[in-house]
């Protein structure tokens, strides 16, 4: 069983093995939202402050925050937008960049634990995060790519983890502190992304014991009904052992998936957080037939027709 | 690998470890429902006939036909609803009664090799279906309770399910011919309902080497957002390694969770069915976007935000 702790100046969040499923918020990410990105570059944060308002209502326990803006100054647009987000809601954040200056301007104003996203299997990049980690005492979201890419070979992604994993430690940063991204492949292009993913998600958990995490909606990528491709996945990696992924919160179909997987892997006893959200006016009924259900089964081991 | 094979006059279905899931549709069943009931034992088989079209057209690859009707004829009603949706339809079916003698009428005018539900661990069921099994050399559903009824305990079950397998091979009947149905109870009621059902499906697979099915929409009952639960679990059980299920193919949540629990498992080559199910009128987008994803993903290991 392995805890990754995260937390705000208030608020604490942990990532386990037997814990809910940790939502990540992914809207705040200028990558693909051109007016976000003409928005955050101009210091207009209107929409930053919107979307952390939304996601957290909508159930995220953790939000992203990327300022990757091609041109800006992001180290002062991302440590700006994650000073904004703190100001507004008490969730922990992931700072999210590709750039470590700035994550090193994030994590400076970072009030509590956060979540650095991410590090890869790259020599430079390995040399140029790890240190960030261990000074600042955090947790971070290993990529399982390298310089040659991204394999398409579970056993090299696996490998792949398993080296930030050890050099890590070397720096004196505990496994439990590295949550691993598998890296999940749209499904549309590469047709094993789905058992790929799932296979790596179980390695990590039961051989390097370590928490795992994803851009979920990165598998239905080119697919039409994408969010019910988002949902069928997210249900089937937290069946596989996944602890956390960064997703939209805002979708329907996708936090029902997440939340009913939780239900049916143990992680929401008396199903309290799933009946609390879906129940109708009259709760009675919920609980009433729930105590039903088991007396009829015990009779009749057939279902009635729904 | 293996192969249930079950048929109609003119179709085959093969459920089994490599093929696409085999949604099983349970509406033609007048348990818990009245009307069906009514009509069904006044000879008015008009419900029965749109059910029957209603779930091909959604996408049921076997239709289930139970006639339990309390002080009913059964043997003559399942009989003639199984002529009658063999001669509006060509999917083939399973003959649902708890009755021997309806079992055995309706395989006495079923057309091809039908699927029978079911046979229990219970020794009085045991010997009164096997041998029907053997006589008119079709598969069934192996219910893994006894007569101590339902163990919460999926080790007793799996055993159940073992005795049943083997007893059936004295009898000369195949292993690949017994559908186990590890029975879901409901996760409103018994919590780890969900993680002890995923437990004996992979063993049943594994250890046994069975095809499985369950009454999915079982495990949502008492709940609120039952289809979103059913969701949920079809998708967490077709990861664990389930090949079939009686359920609800009029449920848009449970067939795209089925769906797509179908091409993250690998069983829809290139997304061939789930483009064709959910593409919007420009098939072309699909296509194209599906190309382009894998290159954004080379380039770019995080996804947009969606």
């Amino acid at each position: 069983m392995t805890d990754t702790v995260i937390s705000s100046a208030t608020k604490e969040v942990v990532i386990g093995f037997d814990r809910p499923f940790v939502v990540i918020g992914e809207r705040i990410n200028p990558t693909g939202r051109k007016l976000l990105a003409a928005e955050m570059a101009a210091g207009d944060m209107s929409r930053v402050s919107a979307d952390a308002i939304a996601q957290v209502e909508a159930g995220a326990t953790m939000l992203d925050v990327n300022a990757g803006i091609p041109l800006a100054d992001e180290p002062k647009i991302l440590a700006d937008a994650i000073q904004l987000v703190q100001s507004l809601t008490d969730v922990p954040l992931s700072i999210d960049s590709s750039i470590v200056a700035a994550l090193e301007a994030g994590l400076a104003v970072y009030k509590g634990r956060p979540l650095v996203n991410s590090v890869t299997g790259e020599e430079e990049r390995l040399e140029a995060v790890l240190p960030l980690i261990k000074k600042y005492d955090c947790a971070v979201i290993a990529i399982s790519n390298d310089e040659t890419g991204i394999s398409e070979d579970p056993d090299v992604r696996f490998a792949v983890a398993k080296k930030i994993v050890e050099r890590a430690q070397d720096y004196g940063i505990k496994p439990c502190d590295i949550v691993v991204d598998p890296l999940v492949m749209p499904v549309g292009a590469i047709n094993i992304a789905g058992l790929t993913a799932f296979k790596i998600i179980r390695r990590l958990r039961e051989e390097l014991k370590v928490n795992t995490s994803c851009g979920a909606s990165n598998i239905s990528f080119g697919l039409p009904n994408r969010h019910g491709m988002n949902a069928a996945f997210l249900s089937m990696a937290i069946g596989a052992g996944m602890t956390s992924a960064i997703m939209n919160p805002l979708r329907a179909e996708e936090m029902a998936a997440v939340m009913g997987a939780d239900v049916l892997a143990g992680h929401d006893p008396n199903c309290a957080r799933w009946i609390k959200r879906f129940r109708e006016p009259t709760p009675e009924g919920a609980v009433m037939e729930g105590t039903g259900a088991r007396r009829e089964n015990r009779r009749r081991a057939r279902p009635a027709a729904s």
